[in-house]
């Protein structure tokens, strides 16, 4: 395995990490929760869906008496912006192994107008009272070894401007999927890669959630060059992901009227499917 | 097309049928709605999911100013009773090409106190006013012709007790995948089959809904045996239905921890993709 020749010499720990810090709330009442969204996850000026998704589940597993999201759904409503913000909780339901929430990301304009910036509803669980059997045989699709595959670092410039979220990202692509960085798109709706954070953090049911939207957009196989706004983001959390790197597949099968799903399946270093999401996204059509 | 055989000699129309009469629902005063959860779209004696995801949808589509749901995330609370019940809405935000609502169905207990059914986020548009290009090449899978697949009059009575929805619903599934109602389940997370109304009433957005959920479940063909309940569903709307019967074909790739997702897809007789779903469900494991 060559994740040590990628690997920081002294890997961050969970909890004292940068995806840590940077999805870090403080309560100041029952519920309700502030925090800074950082600049650090963000592609060109956008702040990274999975990112804001982490965020609120974070304020979530603390409102909640259970703390893993077994199930969440956010509702992207408007874009938003590195800088303060406030979580808003409810708990919807409390019952012996599920629970359930929803909450509001909310920032403020100008004129100091609350803006809603995400609605999630999601039910959380205890993935360690899980019992531990797989019942379909199931398994992970074919990926190079993380040394076969490309890194930002190997080939020009994907996307122009800024991408603050791949300093804090390993992400390594299949070369077979990369066709759209050299202007030689694919034409099949996948992406397939290895993903961790950059300072080593091991992978933890939170940062699940942001797995499943880290990756380049499936569009860009598809031959789309425009931004591709997330409407709906739901992950499922199976399993608690065993340490070492994720690896990621992203499939959509229908890019039509303008939209397409984009589903991603999360793999750990112990074979176990340990997330899996489904997006609907807006497709700006040339 | 076998479809003349088994609908009906006068078809419902949409608007005046079984399904629309079932999820009608009453503005009592701006976003809450009065309605009856009807008995026919019961097993054994749960209200089917989808059912009662469609009522919802019928309240938002009429609360919010966009009227077909786009992406629908339903989580289920308790289990919903034929009766009154209440749904009450929230615009969370309207934009130009997308409205984003909440909703929650309410019955209310021996002591009239409120329970609270399932909770709701949405965001809804105009399937109308999308282009009409698709830019992939999915097709659907294959599936024997209507007359070669099985309703519940081919063969012994699969699930114990009464099944009321199955008077109301055009089923009729693979031979492949019936294995489980003659104790032989084939092991594979598969389900599929043509669905329609048993009135003859077209599909629309609303009964798409209920559509991904109506089906029996994978479970069976993986040779469980016991309720399957839903946690959570997502559904995309992402096209309107041509007339003509459905094909559904239902997938789990993951059994595992006591918990499996279901993937739907929906097709019409145009061959296009008009629904997916996705759900968490929980398992008894034997």
């Amino acid at each position: 395995m060559s994740e040590a020749a990628s690997a920081p010499a002294v890997r961050a720990t969970v909890g004292d990490s940068e995806f840590d810090r940077d999805t870090a709330v403080t309560r100041r009442s029952p519920g309700v929760y502030d925090l800074d969204l950082s600049a650090g996850w963000t592609i060109i000026n956008a702040v990274n869906g999975g990112y804001l998704l982490a965020v609120v589940g974070r304020a979530l597993a603390d409102a909640l008496p259970h703390s893993d999201p077994f199930t969440i759904s956010a509702h992207y409503l408007t874009a938003s912006r590195p800088g303060p913000a406030t979580v808003r909780t409810e708990t919807v339901r409390t019952g012996r192994t599920l629970s359930t929430g929803q909450a509001s990301l909310l920032q403020y304009d100008e004129d100091g107008k609350e803006v809603e910036r995400i609605r999630v509803l999601a039910s959380y669980g205890d993935l360690d009272a899980l019992p531990d059997d797989v019942r379909t045989s199931a398994k992970p699709p074919p990926l190079p070894p993380l040394d076969q595959c490309l890194g930002p670092a190997d080939g020009p410039a994907p996307v122009e401007g800024s991408s603050a979220i791949a300093d804090r990202l390993l992400l390594k692509l299949d070369p077979a999927t990369v066709g759209w960085a050299l202007g030689q798109p694919s034409g099949n709706g996948e992406i397939r890669g290895w993903f961790g954070l950059a300072d080593g953090r091991d992978a933890d049911p939170l940062s699940l959630l942001l797995a499943v939207d880290a990756l380049p957009p499936t569009a860009f196989e598809l031959g789309l060059k425009g931004w591709v706004p997330t409407v709906e983001l739901t992950v499922h959390v199976r399993c608690r992901p065993a340490p070492g790197p994720l690896r990621v597949f992203l499939t959509t099968r229908n890019l039509a009227g303008g939209f397409l799903e984009e589903d991603a399946e999360v793999w750990d270093s112990a074979d176990r499917l340990v997330a899996q999401s489904r997006q609907l996204a807006r497709v700006r059509l040339g």
